[in-house]
């Protein structure tokens, strides 16, 4: 072929596409509120790219949100901003706080939502946002029962035209943990995750990362079980054969060909996993 | 924090960011018909800010669409356009309308899917959209069968543009009454409304608004049930208690806390809610 | 009513409103999938109108892809790239495509999902990706089990700004058929098509375009059920009546007015359908 234009790379590309801003929630797809809270990001920057990752977190499990956050780590553009609402506390005493981790900064409720990307980003620094800094930007809550509408969105459009800064909303905050915790290895060398969740293809999507994968190529979903292979594509699974293999997200995954690993090995969300080398 | 830029208020925003069209509508989010809109109104209006507010209104039920609208009343921006394509007549002898009200523009077909909008807003005027004004914007009905593509969509974005006014499309219309009314007072001085819809986290939506209701504190799904305690925010009820409150809309609606308040009351739509002062 | 502007047909409105990409995929509402593929899209086509035709595609059924964007044809401006990413191989042999039909462009897998589409356009021409142009544009795969984020996605941004051509892209490629073959003919001048699709109405959507109905105006779901009435309008139908109609996309369809057709006819994606005259 012909040589189209100059090479970019994707760092390259990214300066040049303007802040992007990225939405997650447990508001499902039956109800308007997704669009309610564009509406409040396009009324204070106009033209910003909005993309939805998820409105259809298990309601009241801002695990699920942090989780599908981690693995959009090193996805998105440097600059963008995440809006994430799983607010059950909306209302009550949870601080609503600004987190700035590998190049993108997180908006979302004080309840273990941003735990995972926390303690999984050694630079990562957070920070509680003060009723003077949503004075000062015109947001003093309009109402008790949606936060993501009156304070997340028009915020997170704020700090993605650069209006303001994450260090300008308040001062540095302790995220809490949340229900998921990085993977960890154990005195015998195993890794030891957990199933974070379910995708719709039933494949099973655990908290450890290719990073921390090494020589290990056994992976069991009880310590008893017997061992699935680790693979590089579905393809090289045989029909049936359940495999793990590392995501598109850079994360250890149980996966069917074709079929749903959740349901041949009976999984759910919050069981172990185990890698090993033998 | 530092004193980020100037301090912003909606409106002031509001005039600033362009027009906004919504899309409301029966489609379900399987079948390409709300992409199909889309594309119609980027033809027309390229570069418009484009926002879907749900697409998965039971099929057949325009009260539902309407009842949306209706709660997002005073949450866009000023000159917003909401087209709403719930439209089991398509073909039929129903006319397709245009509504100004509340600062906003309704396009939608005149089968009752605007009557509580037009009913609660009393500065509110509809247009019926004449043939002469379809044939004027080059929107001779292509198909018989979607004219929410064919029309609703395209007459959205000329609208939003600003290219045609409602005046402009027909004559003034007494839009259809809708199955649901606004919320009435009855002689005993209780306000009687009705469950408009249930939503994603099971809350019981209603047709009171916050402005009706007074003194009245005290909530019944049926007129014998025991009441329920209105409260501010979801965080107030005790686990398991099912309470009122005034969401995020300002309505009247029946929740409980990290629960589906309409399996716990076996609550459906059109059901009677009844507030009184004891 | 005045006359607003000028009058505008939907072809010089096209040239205006710059160019339009459109994704289709089996990744479901759940996952962040979608969205990911959409900020590959941002960072090398800023401002870029992106439409989400579906994403609810039949997992591992690339013909149900294929089957609605054959119905998109001639729906869409002039341009528009049309990114379709249902790929259960993955990984594997299967080649990604790019097909010129009907003033459109296609990138998809070489699965059979862009077959109908191709057999249907006389004049369609379909190019085989390569790794040299993967490598010119920047785009060497990341990873081994996403291509529609780390291929499909960016390729479809530099087709949709002009940046490459379809021509520039590899060499030309027949494109492997797929499980949905075109209406055909029989010896007794029935026309014999399938159903390619239900919809969310429970519509039985059939691969019989307007063009090919002619004088035929019976139409059987089984060769020996009784025929179905050939209308205009869904309100032509009696109540509970199935009727056959040239739906929006111009193709035959099954209906029951305000219910399912589906249900009713107890039918199922990939039955014949077959219209006579008598």
């Amino acid at each position: 072929m012909a040589a189209p234009a100059r090479r970019r790379t994707p760092a390259r590309a990214a300066r040049a596409a303007g802040p992007l801003i990225t939405l997650t929630s447990d508001f499902g797809v039956r109800d308007p509120y997704a669009g309610i809270m564009k509406s409040r990001i396009f009324l204070r920057a106009p033209g910003l790219a909005v993309v939805d990752l998820t409105h259809a977190i298990t309601p009241f499990r801002p695990e699920e949100a942090g989780y599908w956050l981690y693995c959009c780590l090193g996805q998105f553009p440097a600059g963008t901003v995440h809006v994430a609402v799983v607010d059950p506390g909306v209302g009550g005493e949870r601080a609503i706080v600004v987190l700035r981790a590998a190049g993108q900064l997180f908006v979302a409720p004080d309840n273990g939502l941003l735990g995972l990307v926390a303690q999984t980003c050694p630079q990562s620094r957070a920070y509680r946002v003060t009723s003077a800094a949503l004075d000062a930007l015109g947001l003093a809550p309009l109402g008790a029962t949606f936060h993501g509408r009156d304070i997340m969105a028009p915020l997170g459009a704020e700090l993605a035209t650069g209006r303001v800064t994450a260090e300008q909303i308040g001062p540095p905050q302790v995220l809490a943990a949340g229900a998921l915790r990085p993977a960890e290895e154990a005195p015998n060398g195993a890794l030891c995750g957990t199933v974070a969740l379910i995708d719709h293809y039933g494949n099973c999507l655990t908290t450890i990362p290719a990073a921390a994968v090494g020589a290990r190529r056994h992976v069991r979903l009880r310590s008893d079980a017997r061992a699935l292979r680790l693979v590089r594509t579905y393809e090289e699974a045989a029909p049936g054969e359940c495999v793990a293999l590392i995501n598109s997200a850079s994360m250890l995954e149980l996966a069917v060909r074709q079929a749903s690993a959740a349901s041949l090995l009976n999984a759910r969300p919050g069981q172990p996993v185990y890698l090993t080398e033998s």
